[in-house]
């Protein structure tokens, strides 16, 4: 009886929320985890720091804005914004800086207010091991996987920082349209006006090799009917 | 009676499958369409269609390898890859080209061999709503969503062509790290120590207005520990 009375109290007990998603929804250390596997394939430690941050950030947002997202690398950090916020990369509402920062803000659409998060290296002096992997200053194959797990949960937001961002840069305030389509003398297909006379891939810039006779930039077209 | 009969009928008539995600799981249009509303916000008339061009990537890739994605736009096709794969932008796997191309490719990261899917204007003469849709002949105040979803379903795999492609380009075979950090002498955060003598940021790149007197980038620190 013991033992089931305090089964029953560590059910009772609610375990400490470690992020919530724009609708409100809590996650805790271990449901958040499970969340990233379904979507990101595995339990990245710069993933769940990122639920830490992108929670940081909306709970600073006033209710109800309609807000843009910001990511400064495209590593991990972006996952986040799309698992917790109304925010992805097909929908225009986030965007990616190559600076490979661990930093995101979120900021209202309108004027370009928000909040900025980042990862403080300055705060890692008593997480050891958050240190060495953000660091790399050992070997990944000598860290210690659970140990690092362990920090980031114990840590929580106190190895971030946080402060009040405009953001400026006009386009990331509005989406800018694709414009007219016209179609490309080269391959056939549709392309923005804009882009000049042939699309980008036409203009030598295609990732594709150039191998096949029936179609340029290496495609062979085939039948979708099958 | 014969009411009740027919409602049971109904129900063991399943409904047609739109799209299959990467492990199988089968979507019908309607389900297809809830999906996408959790995730991207609306259904997209775009992001409909990329489903059956991810599917339509999918069928052809062999069983059980493991493969990337390639999107050559950044507008609501990248979302559909992020549903319907593991291949997500924050994981590395998918990657987007900014040609504006309505066009995927999925591929074996292994060597670069797999299929490109486009939505190929040439066979939209016979679905005049997807062509008012993707050519904006037409103020989209003016074009009839209904039939537009309508003519999407219908057409099915009809619009889409395939083709067979090998990527070349290094970079979207493997993923680069982002090697040592350091810190920003100028404000005092980490970033990839190739970037230069400072961030990416602090050489002029920033998207954040510069006005704070207490941190560049017009950030000002405040606690997160409360």
């Amino acid at each position: 009886m013991i033992l089931s009375n305090s089964v029953a109290h560590a059910h009772l007990d609610p375990e400490p929320v470690w992020c919530r998603d724009s609708r409100g929804t809590a996650y805790s250390f271990g449901q958040y985890l499970e969340r990233i596997r379904t979507f990101h394939g595995h339990p990245a430690p710069g993933l769940i720091i990122a639920g830490k941050m992108v929670q940081t950030a909306l709970d600073r947002l006033p209710r109800g804005i309609l807000f843009n997202a910001l990511c400064e690398t495209d590593r991990c950090l972006p996952d986040a914004v799309q698992l917790l916020t109304p925010c992805t990369i097909g929908n225009g509402w986030m965007r990616i800086l190559g600076f490979q920062k661990f930093a995101l803000s979120l900021f209202d659409k309108t004027n370009g207010r928000g909040y900025r998060v980042w990862l403080d290296a300055g705060k890692l002096e008593t997480w050891k091991a958050i240190r060495r992997w953000f660091f790399k200053t050992v070997p990944k194959k000598d860290q210690d996987p659970a140990l690092l797990l362990h920090q980031i949960q114990e840590a929580g937001a106190d190895i971030l920082s946080v402060g009040e961002v405009l953001v400026a840069a006009p386009r990331f305030l509005s989406k800018k349209g694709i414009g007219r389509r016209r179609i490309c003398p080269v391959c056939g297909e549709a392309f923005p006006a804009d882009h000049g006379q042939r699309c980008l891939a036409c203009q030598g810039h295609s990732p594709y090799a150039a191998a096949s006779e029936h179609r340029p930039m290496g495609i062979r077209a085939i039948r979708t009917e099958d």
